[in-house]
């Protein structure tokens, strides 16, 4: 499936680990006491293969992923670090959190405590903006856990001044950099990294992944998304309520998901109270034979109500006709839900027939909500074996969970695709069993003859 | 590690399937329609392994799971199905959500419209108890998954009267069984099927394993835990507010979590908020040098205020010292949490230091939450798994998720042990960084000479 | 102040009451049962006076208000009573409430089993609708307490065809009818009244006032009201975190009121994240030295982010440009939310500075929203009351709430005039203090010389 | 009705009033600018009157309360002011929400920025504590809003020691005291004030009645009770969910109310889960023809499952009988929670009916919850009355709502009497109709002949 060789997971590392860590742990079993991770342990990523009855051909035992967690021996002097920490792009449940954890255990278990967060993104690092860096100690973080959004701000854009983001670290004297970001503060970060290499600077910089799209590859399951799905059940039980209790109602609701439907089938998944669930993944007509209207009508006529959950990506032949493009070239969208709201309207007013249409978009309630309970513990956990995994100095380097397990993903290999929404596997599957919706409302179906 | 060889994971069968799904999917990849699943695809149970710089040794291949989900060929033919499902034992997050799920995928996707529910868990089935069956139906189970509880109730005992519950499966011609329940509830369920097939009856028996502690093996998340998570995290943090603002205050908060402190350790992790957590997995004493009392003392010294959350089975020393025991000759152990309190209070009295000491016990509010849409999701693939199994002739069978896929694990081995924290694996050590409490409170420590 | 003179609040009734209730409750006080309520107690409207030294003018006695409550003499004899309700207009917290007190009143306490519920307002009176009534008891009501919206579903319209109404009314022989609805419902309801009495039937028509916006006169906080401000200060404080956390951060919330600001008012004072409150009541600009602009501008420069909080009635005069009307011929204004969003982008864009703006509509999830526990119990109170109203043949009377006690208002006194903020009054008074806004941000000030 | 003359109304104050208010209003109607509040305007207090054809006799127009709010002409001067806050007693919802507003209110809108807040309560004041005062400013209360508990701390004791405190005032050169706290607390006030007095000191002591009973004379409503009865509903609705979920369930929840019981009849009437509501003021038998016991399994014959909801101070009789004393010599009373929950076992074990009883005991979680947005509304409304109360030199003073009115109310007055719920009144004829349990459960009946 993959063509990822073995070597590819390797994790890059700034050097040889000499110093004891401050953290006094075992390296035994049965002592009843928690034991540090070693380099050699690993998990493996693919797990699933078909057994036939004769031939027993499966898995790849190449595709090892480094456990993350507290090492004996680190790479750098506690006493010498500073470390610093940055949040990019649009707000997610759980950076605080994240944030939290990052300070707790430099400050607690390393005893660092010269620790920077930059404000505003990697804009921050740039002198014109102005903006400050933040002295950071358990005192500060003590409670941020329980508001959403990040106390360092978040912005986009500045990852391509990498340049001048690694003279900014090269002149603040950092010896590690956490960079809470997506897909794009991933390459950032890469760019950095590499830059400093070419600078001879030992500096680790570690990624922490974040979309709350759920759509990076070797990731189980962003932080905040869980959060992230939570918020969005409560907007489609109220479009439901909506829909129901009048006339021909139908509720409509537009959560994230510019490329990935996650999101979307999540949370369809989690109430069953949508009927068309839409995503990138699987696009649809609205007219036509086998179109979303026409399926739309017959629900209308058996059950007087309709829900319609779309994640902003999806139906981009709606969206992408209007043709403009934004400053920086890129092609400018309109809005599927309204996009939606209109073109059904239209759909039932030539049809002659009174439905009352409720749109809500959702997106920054979600997006600013503090953390749940799941998403608070994966975020300390998460920041936590961040924070081993640049003290025993690895760079360059993801922290990640698989398969219940947290590793270490080499940000190169991460930052390679995205995940998306299989819509010939088990979720999807389940998503249409619950929607009851047709599996495809494309006008030519892609059902092969059986 | 394991001494169970690959034979053991074979999922037991009613026999051959003959009759095609009703349900329309895909046998191939790349045509945009969902597949089927196939008996011949598997999941790797142990993913964990050391790879040396030499040695490339690791994985047990023959450790696989069976993939759940629809299949091709069926082995009941819907028409003549009778489907029953009975919720046994406690109350817990996400039964409604399950029954709900098992309606719904038996009666829209396979057409079987013949569903009983057994009341009262196996007590159900005793004719003398009187508790008529319910008869289900997608309109009765519609609304339920936004409720806690089960609409079909539910209650302890009965499972061990064997012969009575056959006969009840034989004499209402039930065709499938689900049965929601623990430990004790899926042995019960293997007994009867082996029951059955001394009688030659070809009846399935699906166990759909719940227990709020999430202390069953081979099962990676049980339903309702974390949902069990997020209502204890809000015991916590009244008994932190409580703590914290006033003088000297003790908060302290029992879980459920008698064998096994998974929820103790993941509401601990959760906020933080937590500087003592107990768990049956980690002995501790009360008095001595190392003991309890002398570390919460410096704790109130420091900080003036503690947080101490214990599982019901922790300090089972503690409790066991009545001697009483109930009716059926177990011990009867006085409940942890006022043990707990009273002798805090008496420790500190007698030292002359006030302190305030609030007690809190969830649990009834914990075990009667609605499902969180993280559960809620998670039941209602559960049950449309469960579904998938029975009608495929699989029996003797749990369903449940590994690695975040939905597999079959043969009873006889999910029963045969109990998952336990591992204090010296990863989700303990982040526990003990995070509460910051000793490693051990035991006054002989156990870490071995460095 | 007021002009209506005592005479005005008298409860009009259908005839003289003979029956004795079959409540049974006491006449007398101490004897620790809990009393009937006769016609002869009541409660003073105007409460507040001025008292100087030496005079002593205040209060005037006449304005009187009857107190709602059992009778122990009813007027309709409850084996013949046919009951029915209705529930008009939008969505708002607490009508399944209302429903629910309503029949279980009857049933329970008058043995009145007939009662019939009106679908989608009074729309479903009219026959060619083929809205078929739904028949009630306490089974079909018993949990939809927990839900939102309304199960006899509501919609607008219908209200102007009093006749038909009167001859659905007189053909399904209904004896009393409890309208729930706002001014145009209590109007409509006062029209089919009047009719009613020209065809001399004795048919009890009580009014329970429904408006979210709480701006109604004679009722002290309408259902609803306290459930949608607790939903409307999540969406301010999503805004305030998407603000706060990005540079130049703008929330920008919208909230229902379309000519009274209560809604706002209240919001703004529970969190305190609002720094500019913008209602119906208080005209504003957004250009010139007093300008919302300039403010704003301010704002950003010394806190770098800001909160505003709109009632979709407010700013009038940058909504009503447009000159459009729709059908009715009433004029169509843009949404202010979409107006003030895209003019402070504009403004600032011309002014180089770089905003990010986050624009909030969260009116569905606010409408759509079960009853919170407060508005809960002030349901089942009022449709209490509304029943012991009815059967006690009160008629063309609203139930109210008036200085913490249930009361019964002339239909024909309470939809006379509007509730709005008083802008010189202790609530705007506070919320000024709250935001720390400008008392006024029109270009002339009404400040007089001091 | 009440004894009590007019001129008790009348709110003491320090002397002459002569600044000029700092706060910038309007003493005119209609020039759309906030009105100062002057002090004869005032509100009627009882405002119920029974109205015959004949007579109109009813309201005592001496009985006025004087409106709270900004005065024109203020008594101290804003730049050596002083001002100090404690709370005492056990925590209630919205006590940060208190300090908050008057730390607010004090800084932004007069100028005071010496502000104080006492630690532990009265034992603040006590040097031998060696509780160190806080200073408080704007900054320090930004976000306390958001968490329940009190920054303050609380504790209770120390009231009875007036001349330390009076010492403690002067030395510290407090001019204006806000006491937070209940009828003990108020009652300290008012001596330490008196005392104050008697030094010849002008010392403003204004108390900000907090009891989460809801207990207080002329008090509407008190802080923090709206909250508290939320969170409750949410106990009663698990144990509802117990006790329907399996055989003869019992669900048991106790909440705060020693003297009287208006969380209970409130939490009773918010959802209708609650069968049994038992109040301070209507006791009750367990035994014999009318008991509690009998109706309890009637009941459960009936219905198979019955909510009890129990105010802490209901059935003395039952507690009462322990015979103990604690160490000041005041009754020990046992748990009525646990003594219900002893003999309602033990009753139905001697009656050989299986029952399943499950107690729950929310008292903590509900006192350290965050104000809900109605109490937080409520809570910052009444903390600028207070401080508005104080620079006017009031003293010997309560800020309390009346007739949804904030109002002083003179310490002496307002303390003189608890409020009860009165069992003949509207609110629990309300609740007894909801739960429809017997009028009363004494063998002796006070049911007067007919």
């Amino acid at each position: 499936m993959s063509d990822t060789s073995a070597k590819d997971y390797s994790v890059p590392a700034l050097g040889k680990r000499k110093i004891p860590s401050p953290i006094i742990m075992s390296t035994e079993d049965g002592d009843m006491v928690a034991n540090y991770v070693n380099d050699e342990e690993k998990i493996l990523y693919h797990i699933e293969g078909v057994v036939g009855e004769h031939q027993q051909v499966c898995f790849d035992p190449h595709e090892l992923l480094e456990k993350a967690g507290p090492r004996e021996k680190i790479y750098f002097n506690p006493k010498h670090v500073h470390a610093a920490i940055v949040t990019c792009g649009g707000l997610c449940p759980g950076l605080n959190n994240v944030i939290r954890a990052v300070v707790r255990c430099l400050w607690y278990r390393y005893g660092i405590t010269r620790i920077t967060g930059i404000q505003n993104g990697y804009r921050g690092f740039l002198p014109e903006t102005g903006f400050e860096p933040l002295e950071l100690d358990p005192e500060i973080v003590d409670d941020i856990q329980t508001k959403g959004g990040t106390i360092l701000k978040s912005a986009r854009g500045g990852g391509n001044r990498v340049e001048e983001i690694a003279d900014a670290i090269e002149r603040m004297n950092i010896s590690m950099l956490f960079a809470v970001g997506g897909d794009g503060t991933q390459r950032g970060a890469l760019e950095v990294a590499e830059e400093l290499e070419r600078r001879k600077l030992n500096i680790s910089i570690i990624g922490i992944p974040k979309t709350i799209d759920n759509d990076f590859s070797f990731i189980q399951r962003s932080f905040g998304f869980d959060t992230a799905v939570t918020e969005a059940v409560k907007a489609v039980s109220a479009a439901h309520t909506e829909a129901h209790d009048t006339i021909n109602g139908i509720g409509l609701v537009k959560v994230m998901g510019r490329e990935s439907g996650f999101i979307a089938a999540h949370t369809a998944l989690a109430m069953s109270d949508v009927n068309f669930c839409l995503i990138p993944e699987s696009p649809f007509d609205l007219d036509g034979g086998n179109g979303l209207f026409i399926h739309l009508k017959r629900r209308l006529a058996d059950r007087n109500h309709a829900v319609i959950l779309v994640a902003e990506g999806a139906g981009e032949n709606l969206t992408s006709e209007t043709g403009k493009t934004d400053l920086s070239g890129n092609k400018s969208l309109e809005d599927i839900g309204s996009v939606l709201k209109r073109r059904i309207k239209e759909y039932f007013e030539k049809d002659g027939m009174e439905v009352n249409i409720k749109y809500i978009d959702p997106s920054y309630m979600i997006r600013s909500a503090a953390a749940n309970p799941n998403d608070s513990i994966y975020c300390s956990r998460l920041g936590a074996n961040a924070v081993h995994a640049a003290v025993a100095g690895k760079t360059k380097t993801l922290i990640s969970m698989v398969h219940d397990n947290f590793v270490h993903v080499p940000m190169r290999v991460a930052v390679s695709k995205r995940r998306h929404v299989d819509i010939e596997g088990s979720l999807w599957r389940d998503v249409l069993e619950n929607t009851r919706q047709p599996m495809s409302m494309k006008n030519q179906v892609y059902i092969k003859d059986k």
